[in-house]
């Protein structure tokens, strides 16, 4: 899982029926600490916990994307499955 | 999933039978605005709603590539299962 | 599998159902011999050997993140499923 | 999918019983046009549409590659499903 | 699947149940030629072809990994299925 922060939604019309009713949602990767990386790039995935903009949250890829109850055997390989309240580092 | 710009046809006579009938389209991936990375890499993925050329659409890699009617069982790893309309960014 | 350090825990309260009851871990990966890496970049891996702050790990990714036992069917794509006792390297 | 030159090929007689009869070809990544690029870097995938040395060809990732009649069940995660016949390139 | 020399072995006793008599072995990647890339890079893959130091070998990664008779429903995702006795390289 990575972090990322929810800056923004995607918008599409024609699309897999079975993403009909999903929320995509515009994310950028952070840090732990929930700061941008400099490189702007960007990660879509699909919302699971009702996350907003802004919220800082965890995005789950690959085929555990589908294990959601609102993404099960849909096209997307990226899920927002969490939204985080604290990153507790221990450093060493 | 990732944001490409359909830029061409991908035509192979020879192939597994289950891509019979199926599209196989050149993208170039872009950030959210659809702007080309100046690095000109190519992705290849089969077209599950109707993408043309100049398209702007999103690419889902993986096991999630089968999931749409027209890609279950192929053996492809990326599918376009959207047109994109609109991106809304809300900078932080 | 990657080699990482324990070093921290994150908490989330709004989570997909199935992640009720698993402990987030904040890992960092590591070299064979257990040190860091100087880019800090952070792993968030599900545990499921009890692994604590400072363990020394393996992390798998993917499909197979999902195969422990209290992992099935969850919408994690990375897991702890051992904590290194040795790292015997024969250099050639 | 990614482009690919098949530059070689690969002998293993040990190896796991679901790769019997399995040909591992060696290739190298090209771009859209065909051309290598200056990396040097090596794929090793199984053919399942009797690609030879020299053929431009997709290779197929992960599950996928296992979507094949020759494929199916193999611990294999590269396939070559597919020989180009031409790739029709709209710039933008 | 990527070239591999096997370098060392990896112990760890507190480990998933699945992982019993699973043998996890240091590898490091190469080239086609099997030479060592610089960067020095580790990884962890469970022999499923009796393969032991000094053997050049391929890794396959992923759910692919679980397909061998010894790593069925495994938490791991990188697995050694194939000792490579010879690569021909035909330079184009």
């Amino acid at each position: 899982m990575i972090f990322a922060k929810v800056v923004g939604t995607v918008v599409a019309n024609q699309k897999d029926e079975k993403l009909e009713g999903s929320k995509l949602l515009l994310c950028q990767e952070t840090d732990a600490e929930g700061n941008d990386y400099e490189d702007d790039s960007y990660h879509v995935a699909v919302d699971a916990v009702k996350a907003g903009v802004g919220d800082f949250v965890l995005i789950s890829y690959g085929s555990s994307a589908r294990m959601t109850s609102s993404t099960r055997d849909s096209p997307i390989d990226a899920v927002i499955m969490a939204i985080i309240d604290d990153v507790e580092l221990t450093e060493d």
